[in-house]
């Protein structure tokens, strides 16, 4: 497998297994990179595509462009899933549109965050989860595509935030109720605040809304019930768990990729 | 039982019984009066009020105002529901605070829309749904005062509509996807457009969202699992049925005033 020399373009295997690869050691970003493109090799011209948002999806929305633009795939039809990968595949010349023209769509591609041994998935991370989860949640097939640094024993098991996206109004209160439900797995919760370094400012997302970050010492338990619980508080809008929902991972890293499908 | 003069203020009774009244016809406003000055007569001096929003709280929050005024309640604090709520209790000088300061309320007193045998209730037709259930939810007593015209059978019965809000992020899509998941009961979904005659633009909630309003024929079936539906559908921020929230409830009606508890 060639996925040996940086900055070059690697030759997907079209095998659902591992591929031994060579000693070079890739960065974090190539590894997106391979597990984005090899789930393009998904797409078919004709699809209605959703499409992802973060650093690994940024590779596929690229490539699908540049598919394009090659003529290698014809009458594709994106959905974007946030504000910033509208601009992007905009300025790639991807046909967009959304989920009001498109209530059903063929294929999604996106990162995660956490991937855990049934598929579930962490995302939103990058603050994009409501739409995510609207685009992907009406998808025939959605890939997700990680290095191999997402794969977690169980979600939360990263150390890093699960997300949930809050009204405005009396966050205080609602982080202090989320904190409290998962009280039995050394839950704190945390504001996510502005990119900026030393900001207070609230992170504000596409929707208005804030995220709070729940970060869990130890397992949440039955997920449904745990997302149920969450939905249930009135002040929560979503949360970056996605039970269920992926058919296909393809995870890169320093020993291949590795495709599994649900 | 003194309610038959117009613009008199009745003195209310405080058995828990249904109470003659005499001939003279009542409005519906009236009638929202006296259930909301009934309810009152629970308020006692150093309590942390929730203040409900729409046309019969609004004489609750009026009553207290003027209890106030008068001396004879003295220390509250009242966390309004609204934007509309709050400037009116500003106005009447009822001190104010919010659920980040007071997480936990002695009563809320606040209209519904509809109320069915178990106290369950439709809510949000004045808009501010989410609000009123993130404060009613944290109240150790919620007193729901109505004219008897919201007593209904079973929830969505009255014709009128069962409010969700949603966020305006292709809320067409979600409206169908409602529309679609209460089939069942004959559902039709449409966007809530602003106050303003022949408006077509979206009326937009305290939090910036929309609201969809659904209509129904027939009955939910069982509304924890219809609640639980709606709120794992990304789109829906929360939605109009409070279930197993009211431990109250007054009526008031032309044959008197009736107080039922949970």
């Amino acid at each position: 497998m060639a996925i040996a020399f940086k900055n070059q373009l690697p030759t997907m295997p079209t095998t659902s297994s591992t591929t031994a690869t060579s000693q070079v050691t890739l960065t974090q970003d190539e590894l997106k990179k391979i597990a984005a493109y090899k789930a393009v090799e998904y797409v078919e011209s004709g699809m209605v595509l959703g499409l992802g948002t973060g650093s690994t999806a940024r590779h596929a929305v690229d490539r699908i462009g540049e598919l394009l633009r090659q003529g290698k795939l014809k009458n594709i039809v994106g959905v974007p899933t946030s504000k910033a990968t509208h601009e992007q595949a905009l300025k790639l010349g991807i046909p967009l549109s959304d989920l009001d023209s498109h209530p059903r769509l063929d294929l999604a591609i996106d990162g995660a965050d956490e991937v855990d041994p049934a598929l579930n998935l962490v995302k939103g991370r990058g603050g994009s989860l409501l739409r995510e989860k609207m685009v992907e949640g009406v998808c025939k097939k959605f890939i997700v595509i990680v290095d191999e640094s997402k794969m977690v024993a169980h979600l939360g098991g990263s150390g890093l935030a699960l997300p949930v996206e809050v009204v405005p109004f009396c966050w205080k209160f609602t982080a202090e109720r989320l904190q409290g439900m998962f009280e039995h797995a050394g839950c704190v919760a945390k504001l996510r605040t502005d990119n900026a370094e030393s900001s207070e400012l609230p992170y504000v997302t596409d929707n208005g809304n804030y995220i709070v970050d729940l970060y869990l010492e130890r397992e949440l338990g039955d997920l449904n019930v745990a997302s149920d619980k969450m939905l249930r508080l009135a002040g929560v809008v979503e949360h970056g768990m996605f039970l269920e929902m992926a058919t296909t991972l393809i995870v890169a890293g320093e020993l291949g990729v590795c495709v599994k499908n649900k």
